[in-house]
């Protein structure tokens, strides 16, 4: 005999599918979840229901939106010519909170990994390459995972986006922010010593 | 303008909502739930929205069920002679856990508190003078959190109960003082279950 009713088992199994909650946290949130309003259970039961119809992919640059472009793209404001290239769209949300970058993006969706099967053809890699044509001056972010694989796409993006009118940059890597130096790990360190700014 | 299109904005309004989710994790639970597969997304819509319509009270004992009588208070294999009373259904499924009681549940819905404005009439005590009315030889455990108002819950029972065929009984103090029931271990849940002291 379940111990709790059918419905609870199912709500459980649907938490433990999202990342972290195992059975007890599971059960909490599925617990929590039935002493909710009846019109919040409604609009949660709808607003998952819409996500697979109403969130795509922005044709132009591949980041998550409810539009055929995304918010970034159509907006006047920003930079074109300057494009920051992200693993996936979860960076861009990162990057937007910073509030300090007026370009627009785009979205690789992964990073170039022969051991797990993914090669360039697999990332949306062409479309950049068709977007930066249509540039001038422009200036070419690479924001990806300090990683064999991060740096192996970083490299791959780097050949075969060179050509004059575009400049190729990749984010600095080295302390962060409030870390103790003494307890930072050496490959860090290393880094951080390899991309040392001069002090204005 | 907003970091996240909407319909995402209101996923983590949701998952805020459930208990011990920040900001933070309502945007990881929303962004990992909108990566499951269409028909996970489309059960757990539907569980959701069934909440309300499915689950209710049990009749007998209040606790929660998908039926009008919960599986419980149905089981002819149980002993209805033997009933433990619990402030909410959450302790019952804690019980249910350690799989050691074999006899019948009684949902308070609350514990009496003057402070809060909580009286005896609020919770569901009636109803459970009246199960034992028709007792015989039977015992009541009471098994509500250590605290001042678990105590006057277990004291004002223990008095308006007493009478000769009925045993009563509070669970012994082997359950941390102010702890939650509902976030005990198993094993001390189960400890104080046989250690349960008569009610002087």
């Amino acid at each position: 005999m379940n111990i709790y009713p059918e419905l609870l088992e199912t709500l459980i199994e649907y938490f433990k599918k999202l990342p972290g909650i195992g059975e007890r946290t599971a059960e909490r949130y599925a617990l929590a979840l039935i002493k909710l309003e009846k019109e919040d259970l409604k609009d949660f039961s709808v607003a998952i229901d819409k996500i697979d119809k109403t969130l795509r992919n922005c044709e132009i640059c591949g980041h998550l939106t409810d539009q055929n472009t995304c918010s970034i793209c159509t907006d006047e404001n920003r930079n074109h010519n300057l494009i920051c290239v992200v693993e996936d769209y979860k960076s861009i949300f990162m990057f937007e909170k910073t509030g300090k970058f007026g370009g627009v993006y785009h979205v690789l969706g992964g990073l170039i990994s022969p051991i797990d099967g993914v090669n360039p053809d697999d990332l949306n890699i062409s479309k950049l390459i068709t977007r930066c044509k249509e540039l001038n001056d422009a200036e070419v972010i690479i924001a990806l995972r300090p990683t064999i694989e991060g740096d192996t796409t970083t490299l791959y993006i780097n050949k075969v986006l060179n050509r004059e009118n575009i400049k190729i940059t990749r984010l600095s890597y080295g302390i962060p922010m409030g870390a103790e130096l003494d307890y930072l790990d050496i490959l860090t360190l290393e880094r951080a010593l390899y991309d040392r700014k001069e002090v204005a």
